[in-house]
């Protein structure tokens, strides 16, 4: 597939296959998709991206991506207020929200700390996480950040800078072996630290 | 992944999920790719499909898709218009084109006879053809159809159609074994027509 003879179909194929995961050739096949549908099928699409492009914003309380000035997160009454979950970006805050575990509010750092890529405290929305500890009537707060470097100086951090809070709960997501996984394939860290963590053994 | 907490996304992740091959997963990451972007990446996006279907439209003469009132290919100066090209659509055509091998005109049929499927010849581009080839120049037509019953059921049709030019002459593409291909592995009724269709050995 090397070019086509309508600039229409160049343009649009071009587009598309900037997209993350679609080549040319993919893009080809969802061109003559929507030249087979109704234009009205190509208008909800591109209606839909603008839209979402154009509207959306990130919510003043928990930078979480959201459709109004406050997320419906925050909104909600449904929802514990005195828990903040504590998360990197908006996908791990889905992830959590999707086991259907957690019910109280999130905070959206949008990083974690990463001094060699030059990722500072200050460009992360940790401040706006201190105010909203020492302001709101919050007794818990859960670090779910990777098991990383960056994720271990981040939480680090964080917990430097709320110690003079005394009532302050802080809690991290339990590390250890995955849910079904086998001990032989557990790789060494992960099988150490879960020796050193062990837990008491309830029936 | 349930559903989002947010309207914006959710309606994107829905209309993207419609085309071919993208699932939600997929979808989703393609949602968070255009936020990521600037405002212009989606822009042109969604410029360049609208654009698209709305101006894209079919030759006046020879039915491929077109920019303009006539495409590319029959304004070309550089085609042989004494030779027609009939195929069923538009891949087909490119996959024509891609070959390189061949430099006159095209005519796409919008597909082939199959009375099963309620595709009778008076819903294809028959007429017209024999039109074109009855008032332009045309010393051959190449009947470049599937090898299927649908493909030899429209060629047997439009052969029939044009018997009354005897100054035609009619082709259609070599079957036998693809290039490359082992002898062990070709089906028996490749294998038996390539037997049937031999032509003399050329060094």
């Amino acid at each position: 597939m090397t070019s086509f003879p309508s600039k229409l179909i160049e343009d649009a194929v071009s587009e598309i296959a900037k997209l993350p995961g679609i080549g040319r050739k993919s893009a080809f096949r969802i061109v003559l998709h929507l030249l087979k549908q109704e234009t009205s099928f190509t208008e909800n699409l591109t209606s839909a991206l603008t839209r979402l492009r154009n509207q959306i914003r990130y919510c003043s309380r928990c930078f979480n991506i959201s459709d109004e000035e406050v997320c419906s997160i925050c909104t909600s009454s449904q929802r514990d207020t005195s828990v903040i979950c504590v998360v990197e970006n908006f996908k791990d805050l889905l992830a959590v929200e999707n086991t259907g575990q957690f019910r109280g509010l999130y905070h959206v750092l949008g990083g974690l700390i990463a001094p060699i890529e030059n990722i500072t405290p200050d460009k992360l929305k940790i401040q706006e996480l201190i105010q909203r500890v020492e302001n709101e009537n919050i007794s818990e707060i859960i670090l779910a950040l990777s098991a990383s470097i960056e994720g271990d100086t981040t939480a680090f951090y964080i917990t430097k800078q709320l110690k003079h809070l005394t009532h302050l709960k802080i809690t991290s997501l339990a590390r250890g072996l995955p849910i079904g996984s086998e001990l032989e394939y557990a790789d060494e860290i992960t099988l150490g630290r879960s020796i050193q963590a062990r837990v008491a053994y309830g029936i």
